[in-house]
Order: structure tokens, then C-alpha cells, then sequence
């Protein structure tokens, strides 16, 4: 393996540098010699692997692959940070330094997997190898996580979907993400990954034959014209096809742009782009191109300094074919991304500026946010990820400057990104001439011009609409300041309030307090308070419910000490939760979010007040619990003995006919046997589209009646809502 | 002036052609000798000049001209049909009758200026070169136009506005139609036509400057990779500037494509595509492009022929500037329209299907809409206008095959253009995999799957939402099936009435009947008689309200003849009805559509029943009024004296603040000194919206108002409503 990893680096690193790659590799060999994984291999394959992709995949070098190879040392071994640096040097240690994790007992936070976060990313303005390393780490943890115990696979695979596979993302990762995704669906929804790998494999022989002869044209044309070119067929991941799948409610056979040829041609740097042209001339010289369809992203490149002029065009049979022209530079940046991105940097000359523009914007804002954010590490990460922004929207300043902006985003994100007086007195602005609020939405190619006003106006409702986390954060800097100020008063009334009922005014007491008001801060507690919004009385009213609660037996609030007991006893009982079974002793309910029903796959999540909440693995707040909250995720499944009945909601649409709601009702009473709860159906113009819930016994039961109603003429589809 | 005719017409003339030419030029001297135009020149002078314009902007060749030198001798002279085709053969003979007013005596119709479009329409199938001498004819009376009295005036620039401007840009004729509509504007809006016009002179130099140094880069790079090139700059016409205006409601300063560059270069045919894109590729070196207003007619050429290239990009001062490229064949094909088209016909290879396709589909559908249509003469103009469609949508059908379509057009539309019966049998569509219902609007790249039951439900309400004659006629064909029974038994029941009632039945009391209930055909009154929608007892007080109107001394529904003579009167009486003054004996009204009001350009039109409606000259109605019913325009003015007052609607538009409206009511109550009738006024976000009616005198103390009101801090946008 170690062989294989050194003729890998071999592009990559200055010559001598194996002697120390070497170096770290034996260390590592040493430190870990007594360890193995849960799959049972020496623990020393990992930082190998790891390192191997470090190499491979993301094209980085020497100071990578050692961070790589000594990356767990610190964690998990007796070495300390000092001993790495005296033997690998200060770059190297401060890498490990941002991957290893901080203890439990430093933090006070809740959330300590958001801490680790946090003090991964601070190093993002340091040194980006640290979240490069990381994402490697990451990506060979995704690849062997089928032996870890499910709520670890649960937790891992959530914290990739939630933060890994979008920051790859906006590193131009595109490879890595992909595989993250996929990776993170198998453990979600292995079903549904199921179904749609095996339909991708059924139907790969018919796309084969298809490209064959789709390129066969292209092929000749190009040849004729002497451009040097190599083209590929590029499948969809299965993630992003089961994405398209839910939102456009179509099955996998509607989905029509599972594939893609890609055209990837030599040329001199300065040609590269009337190359691209050239060759998108001749592809629709054969195929009528789809106008609304071409994205252009070589004479505006992404902001992750992605290159590549795609085009949709009408294929012989009927089908979509997307087509990516782009030259061999332009590729090797797409697949590694941010390290190839600065192989070719020096070189780019004017094109470099935009790219350049893409990252280094994006760098300085990051740094902007991280360098004095003053709220707690989960709001942290919520404004961090708004920052990995998937789409993209530009748009122009009245100069004519170009400037990105994450879709959606509005024109209060735009008059902060101009300045942050600017953004405090927005009132408006002037888009292409016409009068717009400052919560219109950007679209591409606007050119907007701001309209101030002289008295500042920023308040709680602009939190609401504003995309980028620049605004946020400005604007909360400017709330908390206000807010501040209310709290302090807020706070003493507290103080006051807890002496009058001999309350001790501490840590635990305040926490909760504001549990009691379901609020996620103190400063918030105190804030409302003091403004108001929380009655002085209904403090009183706490600390009566906190006595009942002592006296009964029920489930009530308990802090987080007592309720670890509890979910350590349930664990060592048995291996999972099981629903409807020998459950008096433990008090859950369905989580309303994904409404699951006996027979989907679940886990238990533990909540501060409502006991453990049942979600459905793929549920889609489930992602964001549980990459913060790791640790409060319990395995579940439902008791194979079943006597509730679970409400499904059905969605249902078809072209209208006389009769056809009646055969819908009579199918589902008379011939499935099963109980309507809700029906409400909408006829526009010949089609109709609703709603009908069921009760059913389980998943199964589900399926079973989806089936059956499609026979029913004149129904187009039917499916299970989330 | 027939010198320099036969100059021009050399290169699209063969030799010995000049013979005949010479020929029709001495029988059309001879022919028209004695008569002068209004202006006070010999007619011939008109002949000459139109066979002129058939020849150097149309492209024409001998028959045409010799056409268009003979145009107006059978119907201004004594020469007939016969002798023209003794003379010059059958062609021409054929052009010439289609050009050649049908007699007012041969037609029972309401308006003949309809008939008159319907025969000449009724040539394109056969010939399409009567179309194209007409608009040459047409272009020269509208330069020549100021010589003609006012209402004169106002038919032609209304029909020019109507059909002939959309005809010409339906045919390709973009110079044509541009010049046309601008001097259509210059006679329906004189304020607004100069006050562009000047605008335009003013910012010329300036716009000069812009593009010198726009250009220069684009130049230095197109050169230094040796394309043969030539570069215009081309300004907006006047009409699109206003239109643009309106629609967006900006001042002119804010109208920001006010001009073009257009990039064209010479190159062989199979390289032009290619050609094309790799100027863009340098374009876009230089300056940011727009990517949502890249318009690609080189892959999928407009219907009429039209290929260019189009690409708006950021100027460096922060203007937009919309760059064309094309070939020097394209570009011919833009100036000159169908003529240059078919030139290019034949060596045009896989290319040339396409622009085919384009005019020989829509002459099909031309020929299939004339060929057995059934409904009167208005309604087939307003049919057929809809076909002169201008902007255009591309769809695909399952097999991707391509369609085009009028904007706008839906499911429907399509559904009928696949076959009659899957359009009479259409439920809705998949497109694009998505259920959408039959009125559902196509967009560009839409691929349409049409579903249908197997009963036919066509129904009126289906012609609210077609936009295509082809639909449009077969969905009517069906109902006029259906009709055509109904109103059968209707007839029956009039007959019977009309009997018991001792009213003869004959045309002129049924048309009286008709009127009466306000309907436009005998059809539809026998229609609505036999299903009932007409109370048959309503019959009778039609008798009963006749009787009474021949008692009552104010003014009553006259029949065509007596309002003729009224008419007649009041233009004898003076140039022109002044409104306000001496009014007692005729009946007007202000129109609501447009609600003029002192000061502004009106005119009259008169109603059947309603006596004269003052319209604006601009009014977005009358063009149609006046283009079917030009015999019925009065010239009209205020009286200088005036008492009245008028209501006036503003639009006022601008940024929220505290007070503003305060201060809006203040200035028009108490500086202005004007009532304010109506005040609605919305604010969202900080933007407000609304409308005041207020009474003003005319239409100079509305606009000293609006320039009073802009300059309250905060108010974005004023003007007066149409």
C-alpha cells in the first residue's frame, strides 16, 4: 500500500521529499502498531488510505500526505502536537492541530460535534490543506463505514451530507462530493440507493449503444477539423438522480438527463476558448441545441473557479443529451479542484482573474465570518453552510462590476456585499430601471442599484430573507447590540425573580428556565424578557411545574446528565429501540416531520423534553440533528408483532374523468379494505392533483395500495409524500 | 426617376428585361396623365417610387416591377384586368388583381376595408409577391402621408399599424417594418414620436463616442485573427424605444439597449456557424455577456428566415450593449426579408432546411386557414393576425422533433398542431415529465407529450386561451357544427316572432335584431335564440324599444344610412368637431379605454349605437377600430374655451417613508389647488405603489402637476395612466 502511495506522489513531490514522507509513514506505523479498525485491519491502513486520496484525488503534496499519514497520532495515540512539530516541523503540526478533535470536557457547548467544526474551519483561513486532509479522512471513513454499529453510520453519514459533501462542493470537488453523497444516501435510504443503482446498471448496455451512436457524427466532424479530443459518457450520481426524482415527483425513468457526453480537447491556453466554441458549433451543426439550457461557464466561471461550456441538445430518439465541452486543463480543474485550480494559476493570465476572483472572494468572506463570530457554534455552522452555496447567481453593479451571489439571494445581500452602511440603510433598489423591495430575489444578469435611506431601518425580519452570510451576520452584529442592551435588564429581572422564590440563580437553573421557554440561548431568554415578550409571572409558573414534575412519575424535562443514564440503560438492554414493544418504560412518539410508519427505516432521537422522537432515516431534518447531535441518536425498528394502525398521506394526480374520484374511494374501502381518513382532491382544467390518508398497518400495506390505485384509468401518478 | 429606377434594378433583372420594364413604365405615364396626387406631384411619380422600394428594399425582380408600375391603373383608370393581361401577361395580371380594391357595391359586409385585406391575403397562397409590392405601396403612401387630411391620416397609419407592420416583420422585412411603425407613431403620437426622435439627436454624438472606443479592442482582436469584417452601429427605432417605455415604465434615459453593434463578416457558407461563435468567443474575451439574453437564431433559425447571432454584454461604463454577429448572407437576409431568402435558397444545404421550414410551414398554415374559412371578414383578419406572430417558442415533440409556435401558445395549441383530432381529444400533457393542464403556456425547450380521452369535449372556452389560427379554426369548425343546428331552430323562432309581431323579416330588421342585443353575427343571435340564452319574450321589447325611438327626439341606434347623412353634415359644417363648443346637436362620449381629456390628441369614432366616442389618438383600441372602420373616424379637437373638468389616473411609484403620503395630498390640495377624487396607495417593504384620480382642466395642468409631484423626496415614478 505504502508502495503504491509513493509512485502515486510521484508527480507531486520535489525530489528528496520521500525520505520524510517515509519518515512520517514509520512514525505512524509505530504509533499505531497496537491498534486495529472494527473491520479488523491494522489501524495504520487508514492514514495510508487517506493519504493515498490526499494524493490521488485532490492533487495536493508533500506536506499533505505526512499531515495525512499522522493525521489520528495526536488523537489517538500518547504524542503530542509538540512532539509532531519537532520531528515534521510547524506546517505540519498546525494541519494535525486542526484535525484533531477538542475534548468533551473543554466545551461547555451542547454540541460539541459543532465545536469540532468550528475549530476545523477557523483553520480554513489559515492553511486550507487542514479541510482538504479532512474531507480525504472523510471520504475513506464513508468508504468503510458498513462496520461501524448503525447510530455511528447514522452519525456519520448525516455530518457528511450536512457539512462535507457541500464543502467539497464549493471546493470544486466535484468527484469527492459525488462519492460523499452516494456514500451518505446508501446508509440513509439504502433502498432507494438500491433501486436506482441497479436501474443505472439494468440500462447501462442501452446507454452505451446510445452514446455510441449519438458521438459517432460528433466524432467524424471533429476528426475532420483536426481538433485533438478524447469524449467520455458520464453518468449522474445516484444521488443527484434520486434529488431530481423527489423534486419533480418522477420516476427514475423520466428522468432525462441521466447522462452525460463529455468532449475534452488539447489546446494552447490562449485558443481554449474559441475551441470550446468551435466545438459547440459543430455539436449543433447534428442536434438542435436547447437555447435555455446552455450555461456558459467559461466566459463567467463558477465562483469555485469551475470551467466548461455545457449545452442540452435534442438527441436522435427523442431523449436530452447534455453536452460538456472543455479543455484538458479546464478538466483536470473540475475533477481535483482547488489544488489543480493553483497548478495553473500562474499561468491563466486574464481568464485567472475570474477564477481567481471565485476563490479568493469566497476565502476573504470566510474570513470575514470567522474571524469575530460571536454566536454559539450551531448558528455558527448554520451561517457557514449558507456560505457553501450550491447555485449561483451574477449580477452587476450600475458600474458594470460583476458580482456572485448565492441563488436566491436578495437585494439586501447585495447592498451589504457593497457595503455595510450601505446594506443598514437599504430601503430598495432600482433593478434594470424598475423599482424593486429589498427582498426581491437576484436574478442573472440584473443590474442593481441600491436606494438608501438616511435613517437605518435593520431589523429581525431581514434575517428572514437575506442568503449570504455576510448580511446575516452583519445584521445580527447590529440586533445584538440593541439586543444586548434589552437583555441586561432581562437578566435582572431573573435574578430578582429567582431570589423572590429562592431559586439559586446559576448555570443549571437558567438552562432551565429556558428550556421551560423553548428558547435556544440565554441571550435570547434574557431578551425577551426584558423586552417583554416573556411575562414576569410566567417565571413563577416555571418553578411551580418544576415542583409537580418532582413529585410525578411521567416522562418530565430532565438535564442531561439523567437522560444519559437512561439511553445508556436502553442501549446495554438490547442492540435497538424496538417501536411498539415493551416501550411503557421509555416515552417516544412520531416525529410529525417524515410521519414514519411501521416497516420504514428509523432511528430514535433523543430529545431535551419530549423523550426520543422516531424519524425516518431519511427524513429531511433528521440530517441537521444529527450531525449536531451525534451522540443523541439511539437505533430503532419496529416490533415485527403490530396492532396500531399508521396514517399515510397519499399524493395523488391524474386527468379528470366522470366517475374517477368514485373508483379512487371504492378501490381503497371495498377492495384494499382500508379506511380513509382525509381526501381532498382539486380539478383545474381537465387535470386533477390531492391528498388522501390512509390507515394502514404498515409500509408494505402502503406500497401494496399505491399499486393497486395506479391501475385505475386516467391516474398519471401516485406516490407517498414526506 | 425612372433612370435611377432601372439603375438599381440592374443586378436583379435579366437582360432584355428592361424592354418590358420600359414597356409598363410609358403605359402607366399614359395612363395616369391627367392625375396628380394630393401633394401636388404627377401620379406617376407614386408608381415609380414604389417599384423603386419592390426593387432596393425588397429585392424584387421584373415581374414585380412591372407590377408595381401598373398597380393603381385599374383601379384609377379605365384600363381593365383584360388589357393588363393582354399587355403583360398573366402574372402580372394576377399580382395587380389582388392589389386592386374591391368595389363598396360588392360587398354586403360592415367593413370593406376587411374584404378588402381578405382578397389580397387570399393571394399569398398563390403568390406571394402581391404582399410584398402592397407593403412598398403601403411604404410609400405612408411617407408621402402628410399631404392626406387628418382622418385620412389616422385609417392609413391604423392599418399600417394593424396588419402591414406585422406582415412585413412576419416576412423578414425588418427595415420595412421598423420605418413603417415609425411613421405610423409620428401620425397616431406626434409629442412622444418627436420628443424621442430628439432625444435621439441629442445623445447621438455621445453614443458615436461610445461605440468608438467600444469597438476599438473588438476590432484590433478580430483583425489580428484575419477575419473579413465590417462593423455597424445600429440604433433602436423609434417605435421599439417607445413600446420598450411603456411596457417597463421608464423614462427614455433608462432604456438601455437604445442601440446595437452589429459585427458582420464575410465567409464561405459551411463555415459561417462556426465563424459566428468564435467572434463571440472574442466578444465575450472583451466584455462580460449577459448569459439569459444570448438569442442563438444561427442552430434554430426564426420562422421567418432570421439568422444572427445575439449577445448583450457589459459595457465598461456599465451599460448594456447588445452585440449582433452574422454573415454578410444573414445579414441580407435581415435587410431584405423573404426575397434575399429565396436568392439563398438553393445553396444553402442542411442549413437551408431549416429557414425552409420556417416560411413554407407558415405559408401551409396560411393556405389552410384561407382555404375554406367560414368567418366574416373581421374575424379572419383578427385570425390571421394572430398568425404575424412576433416572438416565437420552440418546442420538441416525444419523437424530438421540433415546432414552432407563437408565443404564449399552450398545450392546445400544439395538440391541434399534431393532428385535429388528438387537439379536439386533448385532456392535458406531460411535459417534460411534469402533468400540466390544456392551457398551460409552452416554453422554449419544452418537450410535449399530449394525453387525450376518447370523448371530444371542444368547447368555447377553449378559444380564450389558443393562440394559433390552426387551432383556432378547427376548434370553431367543430362548434359552428354544433352551432349551426342550434341556430337553425333559432332562425325558426325569429321567423315565427317576427310574424305574431307583423315585423317584416328580411336583413336590414334582423341585422336591427342583432344590434339590438349587441352581437356580432346573425349566427350568433340565431345561436342564442335556439339554446335559449335569449329569452324569446326579448324579441318583443326589441319591437317595443324600436317603436319608441322613432317617437323620442334624442338620439336613438340609426341604421348605416341615416348616420352616413349626420356624418356627412358635421364634416361639411367645419374641418373638424370640436368638443365642448356647440355640441348640443351631436351625441358623443368620452371613451374609458384611453379617457382623454383636454389638450390631448383625440379624434371621434362613431358607434353604432352610442353616438361619437372621443378616443386618444394613441389609444391602444383604435388601431383596430379605425383599421377595420376607417370610414367612420371623425377628426376631432377641444374647444379652446373650456369649463369641464376631466379625470385624470397617475401612477406614482417610490420609496416608503413616514409622511410621504401626507405630503402628496398636501401638495395637490393645497399648492396645486386640484381635487383629488380617488387616492389608493400600497406599500410593501418599504416600497409604495398606488393611484390618484384627480379633476384637472387639461392635459398641460396634469403634466405641470406630475413634474410638481416628482420632485417629493421619495417618489421614484409619476405618470399618467393610458
Amino acid at each position: 500500500m505504502y508502495r503504491a502511495l509513493i509512485q502515486k506522489a510521484e508527480p507531486y513531490i520535489k525530489e528528496g521529499d520521500e525520505t520524510i514522507i517515509r519518515k512520517a509513514f514509520k512514525f505512524a506505523v509505530n504509533a499505531h502498531k497496537d491498534v486495529r479498525r472494527r473491520s479488523g485491519e491494522p489501524y495504520i491502513y487508514h492514514p495510508v488510505a487517506v493519504a493515498t486520496i490526499v494524493v490521488e484525488e485532490i492533487g495536493l503534496g508533500t506536506t499533505s500526505i505526512v499531515a495525512a499519514l499522522l493525521h489520528d497520532v495526536v488523537e489517538d495515540t500518547d504524542y503530542t502536537l509538540q512532539d509532531i512539530e519537532e520531528r515534521f516541523g510547524p506546517k505540519v503540526a498546525r494541519i494535525i492541530d486542526g484535525l484533531t478533535k477538542i475534548t468533551e470536557t473543554t466545551s461547555k457547548s451542547e454540541s460539541i460535534q459543532a465545536e469540532n467544526f468550528r475549530k476545523m474551519l477557523l483553520t480554513i483561513s489559515e492553511d486550507i490543506r487542514v479541510v482538504l486532509v479532512k474531507l480525504a479522512d472523510r471520504l475513506h471513513n464513508m468508504r468503510t463505514l458498513s462496520s461501524m454499529s448503525l447510530d455511528k453510520q447514522l452519525k456519520i453519514k448525516s455530518e457528511t451530507e450536512y457539512i462535507y459533501a457541500p464543502l467539497a462542493h464549493r471546493l470544486g470537488l466535484y468527484n469527492i462530493k459525488s462519492e460523499l453523497e452516494d456514500l451518505s444516501l446508501r446508509y440513509s435510504n439504502r433502498k432507494v440507493y438500491n433501486e436506482i443503482s441497479e436501474k443505472l446498471e439494468e440500462t447501462e448496455e442501452q446507454r452505451k449503444r446510445f452514446t455510441k451512436s449519438f458521438v459517432k457524427p460528433l466524432e467524424k466532424d471533429l476528426k475532420k477539423h483536426n481538433f485533438e479530443f478524447r469524449i467520455k459518457a458520464r453518468t449522474k450520481s445516484v444521488t443527484s438522480i434520486y434529488k431530481k426524482m423527489r423534486k419533480q415527483g418522477i420516476p427514475f425513468e423520466e428522468v432525462f438527463d441521466l447522462f452525460a457526453i463529455r468532449i475534452i480537447f488539447d489546446s494552447p491556453l490562449p485558443e481554449e476558448k474559441s475551441v470550446c466554441w468551435r466545438i459547440y458549433s459543430i455539436v449543433t451543426d447534428h442536434y438542435t441545441p436547447n437555447v435555455k439550457r446552455l450555461r456558459d461557464w467559461i466566459s463567467v466561471p463558477k465562483a469555485n473557479g469551475y470551467e466548461s461550456l455545457h449545452t442540452t441538445v435534442m438527441g436522435p430518439d427523442g431523449h436530452w443529451v447534455e453536452v460538456q465541452i472543455r479543455s484538458s486543463r479546464m478538466d483536470e480543474i473540475a475533477e481535483k479542484g482547488y489544488a489543480a485550480h493553483w497548478k495553473y494559476k500562474e499561468g491563466s493570465g486574464k481568464g485567472g482573474i475570474n477564477k481567481e476572483r471565485g476563490i479568493e472572494q469566497w476565502l476573504n468572506e470566510v474570513r470575514d465570518i470567522l474571524e469575530d463570530d460571536k454566536s454559539n457554534a450551531i448558528e455558527f455552522l448554520d451561517d457557514f453552510r449558507s456560505n457553501l452555496f450550491n447555485k449561483e447567481v451574477f449580477v452587476f453593479t450600475p458600474n458594470g462590476d460583476l458580482r456572485v451571489f448565492p441563488h436566491s439571494a436578495t437585494v439586501l445581500d447585495f447592498a451589504f456585499e457593497i457595503h455595510t452602511e450601505v446594506g443598514a440603510k437599504c430601503l430598495g433598489a432600482k433593478i434594470n430601471g424598475k423599482l424593486v423591495p429589498l427582498n426581491h430575489e437576484l436574478k442573472n444578469g440584473d443590474q442593481v442599484e441600491i436606494l438608501t435611506a438616511n435613517k437605518s431601518k435593520a431589523n429581525e425580519d431581514w434575517l428572514k430573507f437575506v442568503k449570504t452570510s455576510k448580511a446575516r451576520k452583519k445584521i445580527k452584529d447590529y440586533l445584538r447590540e440593541d439586543k444586548k442592551q434589552v437583555a441586561s435588564l432581562g437578566r435582572e429581572v431573573v435574578e430578582r425573580k429567582f431570589k423572590q422564590m429562592k431559586e439559586p440563580f446559576n448555570d443549571k437553573t437558567v438552562s432551565q428556565l429556558r428550556e421551560y421557554f423553548g428558547l435556544r440561548t440565554e441571550l435570547d431568554l434574557y431578551f425577551k424578557i426584558g423586552n417583554g415578550d416573556i411575562d414576569h409571572t410566567e417565571i413563577k409558573k416555571f418553578r411551580e411545574m418544576k415542583e409537580e414534575n418532582q413529585k410525578s412519575p411521567k416522562y418530565v424535562p430532565e438535564d442531561a446528565k439523567e437522560f444519559k443514564q437512561k439511553i445508556r440503560q436502553i442501549r446495554k438492554e438490547g442492540d435497538e429501540l424496538v417501536i411498539g414493544e415493551d416501550m411503557d418504560s421509555v416515552h417516544y412518539s412520531i416525529a410529525p416531520c417524515c410521519n414514519p410508519i411501521a416497516g420504514d427505516d428509523i432511528f430514535g432521537f433523543i430529545t431535551i423534553n419530549s423523550g426520543i422522537k422516531i424519524h425516518r432515516t431519511d427524513c429531511p431534518n433528521a440530517v441537521s440533528l444529527m450531525a449536531n447531535y451525534g451522540y443523541r441518536i439511539i437505533k430503532a425498528r419496529w416490533a415485527s408483532q403490530k396492532d396500531e394502525e399508521y396514517d399515510v398521506l397519499l399524493y395523488i394526480e391524474g386527468t379528470d374523468r366522470i366517475g374517477l374520484v368514485n373508483d379512487v374511494t371504492k378501490m381503497i374501502s371495498t377492495q384494499l379494505r382500508v379506511n380513509i381518513k382525509a381526501i381532498s382532491i382539486d380539478t383545474h382544467s381537465s387535470i386533477f392533483k390531492g391528498h388522501i390518508t390512509l390507515s394502514v398497518r404498515d409500509s408494505r400495506e402502503a406500497e401494496k395500495m399505491i399499486a393497486k390505485l395506479k391501475e385505475i384509468d386516467g391516474i398519471i401518478r401516485i406516490n407517498r409524500e414526506v
